[in-house]
């Protein structure tokens, strides 16, 4: 632990700063600059929080984004201790839109890594066990949310069943690399699954989300409603992939003749911002947009640039993603009010919902129709939830429902927004010792007849994990 | 031309995107996300324009940065035609956020790229031409502001001056550099002066900044006012420059420690960010902060990381720079405002201030105290302005003086700063044929006992101008 206690030092010194918030104001406002130097300030801080935060979980075999989230969580509380440069920086208008950007980036690098043909060819187990995987959860978080908080909205409990949806696979990835696993029948179901996954956690919050809005502008909701709003979340996402498919070669064929720097990157980004902006202008989330655009861009952008001899996009795309994801991660942390938890029904709300959220996706293994599979660590590599929980949360915060006298809350409050921090942290944490002891069950049977790009999948995805 | 109209199409694409405000507005309301949706299209925008306006720039034979802001002023001009959506994107707060982080982390790199040790080499010859080439223009603009505007406050004229100060070196370096001549003696005399001459900028920027903004909070400015900003300026830079040779090295000797990813990039980040920070806090610019970030790092960053066979910071920092700078240079040209110059009077002080840059850079030639240099070339070599002037303009639009009636207005109006950028429009035009008809007249001799630093030093200020 010597180690880890010398980590703490830049941790500390840069919590120390917020103490500052006075001093920092008064310069912001004395030097008349467009830019509030304050937020110089604090992505100092939380870029060093985030890289000591990921640092030491990595160390301790955990994936940084838990630590970046959990060093944002004790940065929050700081806040409890007066320091108020931690919650001007929470609520700072810029630091907010960054961290957006970030989750933007975020699933556009994650579209980049799901393969159309990929999600295909999984076939049925892998749809099978994601339906599983969605359903169970969904409605078990619903129910939980409609015992544990009775004052809620209708719709706030569906909202709370949707964060449960998406397997964060990443982790689940990592482990089964580490044991040399990755080319076992296990390992494909569970990477196509959590992809499958992905779009219905999308889809399934376009619809809910489209609800609340629908609903909070006043109206009785009728199904014909949500059907409307899926048949748009549907369309836009097939829309975009075959608008995309046939268009954008085309598009970057013609960016492939310009010879300055950067143009891969920023055209690449120029489209996904583009995608984000229509998504939101159909009434879906931005993330969708970019979603799809990483999606599109897969198949396309190598064509035009490898040839080149240029950087991917991706290792482009790294140093980009490196400095705006923990930006979103720590933030997220940040945002959790940790004295809420002093009530015990809310501490029982947030046990009860990471209880439902593990065993929902157990689900998942009664789901597996093949024989010879080891069924219980496909249901344990469903079991994180990590950034796609945390992104659906954020998302619930920024909508409003109006309570039972008629006055706009959000949907998903400060304790129930910590409760879905703790729900995510806890199924990431428990995933792989449950993981291991499962696998060392049963000795590996590698797949006959394997294809390179499962094993890349695999690869890239716990690659994520480390941004 | 046939490709340079194939490449109007992206651009004009991209351009009516912003006629459809309404729409993309109404919907982020509708959507009810933190971040405007808004936000997500005028980076989209700003990306595809930047990199065609680059591009057709490249094509041409002159800097990309020139495409970027002319650009940005065909952008601007869509507002007179009634697109509502450049209006708002020129005044969002996030996009100007985000432009202001660009040249933080372009100031950053500019630092980078300096090597202190090669300021204290290159000896008298280039001190003496940076302090004339500094002198002549900062009075030359200050009078020929005070004889065009004489309604503006005497701090303004002053203001004006110092915009024209400091060199952008990188369009000469690579004039130098295409042409062979890196290694002439009259290379290394412009790209030392440029050097020492940024860091002059910098300071008559703090000083006068700093005189505006003790003005503006009333009482009348004392010489000995001037000179306690004069001396925190500098007494921030000796002192950012010891502290971070002492103290940088053992920081980053235990990041280099971190095993995680992005850490050299993110640490490296918050280290500039917090100098911007603590810069604004004693009252100077942000980028004196990252300038001087820059300067410290580039000693330090090498031991700890080389070893490790890790990209290095530049590399690391090229795709974010890349992202974020031309949000600058495309923005600054949409505060163009061209109806100003339909005033024949804003027209000749455009001119006339175009024509004391170029006059007072070549003060520079008569400051060459070697023999057997060619000191046309010199003179001419130090006349580009670039992104220093630009800055400079950017700072000044958001200072404020009173005005003869004692109402605030900002230091750079929009007819001034139009004038600014036309100058500096002008004299990076006008510097690479000048350039080279001089050299022609004269033979290449290179010098003995060059040392590699030179010339890396030149071919990085050249690669700069096509970020």
């Amino acid at each position: 632990m010597r180690v880890e206690r010398r980590l703490l030092k830049p941790f500390a010194a840069a919590c120390l700063l917020l103490a500052l918030p006075a001093g920092a104001r008064a310069a912001g406002g004395e030097v008349g600059h467009g830019l509030d130097p304050f937020v110089l300030l604090g992505l100092a801080v939380i870029f060093v929080v985030a890289k000591v935060g990921g640092e030491i979980f990595e160390r301790l075999n955990q994936p940084a984004v838990l630590g970046e989230l959990i060093a944002g969580i004790a940065v929050g509380c700081l806040a409890l201790a007066g320091f108020a440069g931690v919650e001007t920086l929470r609520a700072h208008a810029v630091i907010n839109a960054l961290a957006e950007i970030g989750v933007i980036v975020l699933l556009f690098e994650v579209g980049l890594e799901s393969n159309l043909a990929e999600m295909l060819e999984v076939g049925w187990s892998s749809l099978l066990v994601a339906t599983a995987g969605v359903v169970a959860p969904f409605f078990l978080g619903w129910g939980v949310s409609y015992y544990f908080l009775p004052e809620e909205a209708a719709l706030g409990h569906v909202f709370i069943g949707a964060t449960l949806c998406a397997t964060s696979v990443g982790i689940t990835a990592r482990v089964l690399r580490d044991m040399g696993r990755l080319q076992t029948r296990e390992s494909r179901i569970i990477l196509g699954a959590a992809v499958i996954d992905d779009v219905m956690g999308l889809l399934i919050l376009a619809v809910v989300a489209g609800a609340i809005r629908a609903s909070a502008a006043g109206g009785a909701l009728a199904l014909s409603d949500v059907a409307v709003i899926a048949g748009k979340a549907v369309a836009f996402l097939v829309g975009a992939v075959l608008v995309g498919h046939f268009l954008v070669p085309h598009i970057f064929r013609g960016a492939g003749r310009f010879e300055g720097r950067g143009v891969l990157l920023t055209m690449s980004l120029a489209f996904c911002f583009l995608l984000a902006w229509a998504a939101a202008g159909v009434g879906l989330a931005p993330i969708v947009g970019a979603f799809a655009a990483g999606l599109v861009l897969d198949e396309a952008h190598f064509e035009s640039f490898s040839r080149r001899g240029e950087q991917g996009l991706h290792d482009l795309l790294a140093p980009v993603s490196a400095v705006l994801v923990p930006v979103f991660f720590v933030l997220m942390g940040m945002k959790v009010d940790l004295s809420a938890f002093a009530r015990w029904d809310l501490l029982g709300f947030a046990a009860a919902l990471t209880a439902v959220a593990v065993i929902g996706k157990q689900v998942c293994s009664l789901a597996v129709v093949e024989r010879g599979v080891n069924r219980l660590s496909v249901g344990l590599g469903m079991i994180p939830r990590g950034e796609v929980g945390l992104i659906f949360a954020g998302i619930g915060a920024t909508l409003t429902l109006p309570d039972a006298r008629g006055v706009p809350e959000p949907v998903i409050g400060p304790a129930t927004f910590g409760a879905v921090v703790i729900m995510v942290i806890v199924t990431t944490l428990v995933t792989p010792p449950a993981l291991k002891w499962s696998l060392q069950r049963t000795p590996v049977r590698p797949e006959p007849g394997q294809d390179e790009a499962f094993r890349e999948a695999g690869e890239d995805a716990a690659r994520r994990t480390t941004h």
